[in-house]
């Protein structure tokens, strides 16, 4: 999209899901120690082995090991980014030809890898009503002979949603009966709102493989650095040893994340301090709660409000909009005339919604909210622009 | 290959495409304090765009534009590390079912790439006898409609071979007759022994388009910090928009380098001192130099100096090892018996050679050499152990 922002007003972004853009939310002054260290010690200058450093791998293990899910550094695999993480998971768990069940309205990049090698996607619809819950009966008639995977993205983005463990739970069933191995794309994990408690899915499977996908780009703001990582949970060793010699074999074609921030993992993981995180999610609740509070009195939206990750869904009563098509139009015509800019969930193929990112600043969280019931105050039809006015 | 090698002999691996293991090439301090700065900076925690930041951009423009080959900002693609550069340009140059020409001897990571996406792999002949210049006769054999790409090394891993301007004409002349790009893999570009002279390919074409990769693995001696690039020299704009067009959107699926090391990039780039390349490149013409002093008296074995890069190829007249059927069997004994390995070039899809890395300590250098001596001496048989041997 080529807009021009209305020149009177500065333009608020609420798109980018890169919570550094603003300068609001840096990251802890023990994560640039932590890598400082690692240039200045100039013992990560190598190569590591493709699938990371052992000690790297190592205290990934232990940060998220558990005794419901329990991990070792065998069960890791250090990636550049979580981006490249799906890609290898995805990779290794279907051949062209073969679908994978994606979620709607979903993270993009599933999909975009997913066909760049030959794989279909199917989208599994989430219910809104239901706060963004899975519709299991949905998700469920998709699957055929040919599903390898099943992509589950918990905390949610675009959606803030974060599952309860029944849901879960009831989302593991499927894919037990259907010998459905899941691509957990966790990289929201832990990053839920004060109150609100974030299960990880590989604590709640006995039988289902898990390939838990995560990153430091968001729980440690800096998206930069590329450091994802594979947590490969196969008890039942329902894999058996193809998938985790696959998955190293993918890593050799490019090597994986930059060893300097592999070296300051370790130090990045044991050092972060708790209250790093909690005013992290503290100010992403308070935010969305801004928003919601906010939008919820605009004619013709209807905000949902999330429960982590930093992401906010607003649903549009297009047909109270008189000249805007959809949410596509409706977000130019607010960049157009407000200055302010929110993704149309069209990019996540799913209609009528529009993202909000809440890592803005307060001011502008609450300066875009006063712009937005402008917005729609200025269009808003009471009466539906259905067919039958059109024909008058 | 899992060998036990001789508990009396302390191991010496001559192995490993990585300077930094022996501890004696470190980087120059320039580029730690570049890498700390950006750190301390917390300017480089954000995502890049998927093709770099643009100053970044602009600096490796800047560090290899010349009158010859003229670059900008726009024509450089920071990627992770070299090899994803070479997978994003065989990924943009290629579909399934097309074919790429790799030189023989050659770095196995083409293949791998091509291999995972379908795309076939014909080998072109490099000739040891002409300093592993290629078999230009071969190589324009092996042209078909299905062809999208020439893939050359200069410096050359394996053979250290570095190629004379004349003979890179030669190259041009027959990819410009089948309008064939190139893929010129100069990770080792700048990195010749003194007294020899490298030139750069896209500085001889006038129409062929070349992709140009290289890095910061090698010549900056950081290999683990993932830093690539892709210069695009098109100055006849034959690839059209496309191929910058698709090099963008395949940039988009996993995203690039470190942000921290792009943002050290410029600083890198323009301090690195020249006396720093220099003395890299003296120590390894040195070590090359102790080799093949050594290794021309040695009975069997046939070094080929190597004018660039960190390789040393060294031939084995196999029929002269009784009981040692190849290069693999051969370098396999000179572990178990000496405790030294060097990579057999079976690996290289060529037979009967092995690669010695001399990035070693000198000292290291010496003894190895003074090992291999004493291995060939010991199983060195003056007549040819040829099938009319083993007929009796
Ligand atoms: C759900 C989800 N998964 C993965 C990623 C990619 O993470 P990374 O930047 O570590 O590649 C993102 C980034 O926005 C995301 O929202
Ligand atoms: C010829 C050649 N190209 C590319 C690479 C890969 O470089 P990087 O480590 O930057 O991915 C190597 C590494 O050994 C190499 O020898």
């Amino acid at each position: 999209m080529k807009l021009t922002p209305n020149p009177e007003k500065a333009m608020i972004a609420l798109s980018i899901g890169d919570p550094t853009v603003f300068g609001n939310l840096p990251t802890d002054a023990c994560v640039l120690k932590a890598l400082k260290d690692a240039v200045e010690s100039a013992r990560y200058n190598g190569y590591a082995p493709s699938i990371g450093y052992q000690k790297s791998r190592e205290a990934v293990a232990n940060f998220y090991n558990s005794s419901l899910a329990p991990l070792e550094a065998k069960d890791v695999v250090l990636t550049s980014g979580c981006s490249q993480a799906i890609e290898l998971c995805i990779s290794v768990l279907s051949n062209p030809g073969d679908n994978i069940l994606i979620p709607c309205p979903g993270f993009s990049l599933y999909k975009t890898i997913a066909l760049s090698i030959g794989v279909q996607v199917k989208l599994y619809n989430l219910l809104p009503e239901r706060s963004w819950e899975v519709d299991l009966e949905h998700l469920e008639s998709l699957v055929d002979e040919q599903t390898t995977c099943l992509v589950l993205t918990n905390p949610s983005n675009p959606c803030g949603s974060v599952f309860s463990k029944e849901h879960l739970e009831g989302i593991l069933k499927v894919a037990s009966k259907h010998c459905l191995p899941i691509l957990a794309d966790e990289i929201y994990g832990d990053m839920v709102f004060p109150g609100c408690t974030y299960t990880s899915l590989a604590t709640l499977s006995s039988d289902v493989p898990i390939l838990s996908c995560g990153g430091l780009a968001k729980r440690w703001l800096v998206p930069g650095w590329r450091m994802g990582w594979i947590l490969i949970h196969d008890r039942r060793d329902v894999f058996g040893s193809e998938i985790r010699k696959g998955l190293v074999k993918l890593t050799q074609l490019i090597l994986g994340a930059c060893t300097l921030v592999q070296g300051a993992l370790e130090s990045i993981l044991q050092n972060t301090p708790q209250h790093f995180y909690d005013s992290t999610t503290s100010f992403l609740k308070a935010n969305a709660e801004i928003c919601f509070k906010e939008l919820s009195t605009v004619p013709g939206l209807t905000p949902i409000m999330p429960s982590g990750a930093m992401y906010f869904m607003v649903g549009i009563d297009i047909d109270h909009f008189p000249g805007m098509k959809n949410d596509v139009e409706f977000t130019e015509r607010l960049v157009t005339e407000q200055s302010v800019f929110c993704l149309p969930t069209s990019a996540f193929d799913y209609p009528n919604f529009f993202r909000i990112v809440v890592t803005v600043p307060e001011k502008l969280m609450v300066e875009a909210c006063v712009r937005i019931r402008l917005f729609c105050q200025q269009h808003y039809l009471p009466h539906r622009a259905d067919s039958s006015e059109l024909d008058q």
